[in-house]
C-alpha cells in the first residue's frame, strides 16, 4: 500500500489505547472484556486505511471487529475515522499477522477477513502470502471450531493459488464468486484497493473457506 | 449439445465394435486387452464430437483415450474421426455416466477429463451435475490412488459450484486457471464448445483437482 511517511502516527496510535491495543498479547483471552460485551470477533488482517472494518463495523452493530496492520502510517487513518465516526465495535491491532496465537487464546476469534492481500507473485515468496499454510494454521489456532477465513482480491494469480492452498489445507470453499460485482452478493463493503481496482474495470474475486471440524 | 436425430447412428455405431464398445460391462478389468497395450487409461466423460479425445489420442499416443457420451446422434462423430483418422489409441463408450462402476474395476482408470459439463444451473438440478458429490464418488471408485479429474468450461456458475463441489469432497485443487487461454498452459486441446464459446470472447475456467490417497 503506497504510503508516506508519518513521522506522527505513531504518537497519534499511542493517544488513543481505547481503540488501538497498546500491548495486544495483555489482551489474550481478555478481548470481550476490552470491547465491554460478548459480541463475536471478526479480524481483518491487513486491513490497510480501515474502510472495510469501519463500514463493517457500522453495518453490524452486534460485531466486535478488529483491523490488524504493520504500518503505523497506514493504519493511523482507520484510527481517524474511528474517532472521528464514534465506531466504538472497531479496535486495531498495529501489528504482524504471525504473532497473532500470542494476541489471541484459541477459538477466542469467530472470522477472519483477507482482503487485497499482497500477492507476493514470485514463487520463491509463497511462505510470505497470507493465504499460504503456515498462515492458515495460525488463522485456524485462534478461530473456533469450523471458523471461516472470507478472502477477496483482484489478484487472479493470488486467487488462483489460494483456492489450491485453501483446498489442499482440507478446507471447504463454501462458496466462490469469479465475479462479485456482477453477482447477486449482498452487503458488500468496500475496501480502499477494491474502490480502486473495480473502477479500473478489474474483477473482483471472493470466497469464504470454512475450516474442517477438529471434534 | 445440438443434435439432429440421425436414424442410421445406431447401425453406424454397431458397425465398429472395436472402436464403440458394444458391451462395456464385459470388458470390466479388460480395458487393456481391449486397447492391446498396458498405456494408462484416460475418460472423458460428455464428450460430445470427440474433437477432444481424438485431439488427445493423436497428441499422446502413449496414453488410451475413452469418449463416453449417451447419445448415439452426437457421439458418431467422435467414430467418424477415428475412423477417418485412423486412431487406433482411442475409443468410445455410448453410455450414461452413472454406469461406470459396472464398466470399469476399481483403480483401472488413470485420469477424468470433464469438459464443458452441462451446468444445470437450477438448484434442484445439482445432483445432475457431473462435479456433484455422487459422481465424484463414481469417479473416485473407477479411478487410481490420488486420481485426478481435469476440468475445463466456460460456464461460471458451474465453475464456482464445482470449486466448492471439489473441496467440499476434499479434494485437493492441485492447480486452478481462471483464464485458460491467456495463461502459459500449453498442450491445450480445444473441444467443439472451447471453440464456439472462447471465439465468443468467454473466459475459459480450469482446474485440476486430485482425490486424497486412501492409504
Ligand atoms: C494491498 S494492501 C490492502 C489493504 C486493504 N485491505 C484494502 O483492501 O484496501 C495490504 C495491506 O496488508 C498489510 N499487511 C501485509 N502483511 C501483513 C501482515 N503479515 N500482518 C498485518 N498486515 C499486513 C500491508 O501493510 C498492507 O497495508
Ligand atoms: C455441453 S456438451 C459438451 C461436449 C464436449 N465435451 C465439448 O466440450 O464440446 C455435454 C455433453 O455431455 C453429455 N453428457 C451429459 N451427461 C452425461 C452423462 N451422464 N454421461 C455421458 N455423457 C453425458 C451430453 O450428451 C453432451 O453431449
Amino acid at each position: 500500500m503506497r504510503q508516506r511517511f508519518k513521522p506522527w502516527a505513531k504518537e497519534k496510535l499511542n493517544e488513543y489505547p481505547e481503540v488501538v491495543a497498546p500491548n495486544p498479547a495483555d489482551l489474550k483471552g481478555k478481548w470481550h472484556d476490552y470491547f465491554g460485551n460478548d459480541h463475536p470477533i471478526h479480524i481483518e488482517v491487513g486491513t490497510g486505511k480501515g474502510s472495510f472494518v469501519t463500514g463493517m463495523g457500522k453495518a453490524h452493530p452486534d460485531i466486535n471487529y478488529i483491523g490488524m496492520e504493520i504500518y503505523d502510517s497506514i493504519i493511523v487513518s482507520g484510527l481517524e475515522k474511528i474517532v472521528t465516526e464514534e465506531i466504538d465495535n472497531v479496535k486495531l491491532i498495529r501489528e504482524n499477522a504471525q504473532k497473532l496465537t500470542d494476541f489471541f487464546k484459541p477459538g477466542e476469534v469467530d472470522r477472519v477477513y483477507l482482503n487485497f492481500s499482497d500477492p507476493w507473485p514470485k514463487n520463491k515468496h509463497e511462505k510470505r502470502r497470507l493465504t499460504y499454510e503456515s498462515f492458515l494454521s495460525i488463522f485456524e489456532t485462534i478461530l473456533k471450531d469450523e471458523g471461516e477465513i472470507h478472502f477477496k482480491t483482484d489478484n487472479q494469480g493470488l486467487f488462483e493459488y489460494s483456492l489450491h492452498s485453501f483446498s489442499k489445507y482440507g478446507m471447504i470453499l463454501k462458496q466462490v464468486w469469479l465475479d462479485l460485482h456482477k453477482s447477486d452478493y449482498e452487503g458488500n463493503i468496500m475496501t480502499e484497493y477494491e474502490e480502486k481496482f473495480s473502477s479500473k474495470g478489474f474483477r473482483i474475486y471472493r470466497t469464504e473457506a470454512q475450516f474442517r471440524s477438529k471434534k
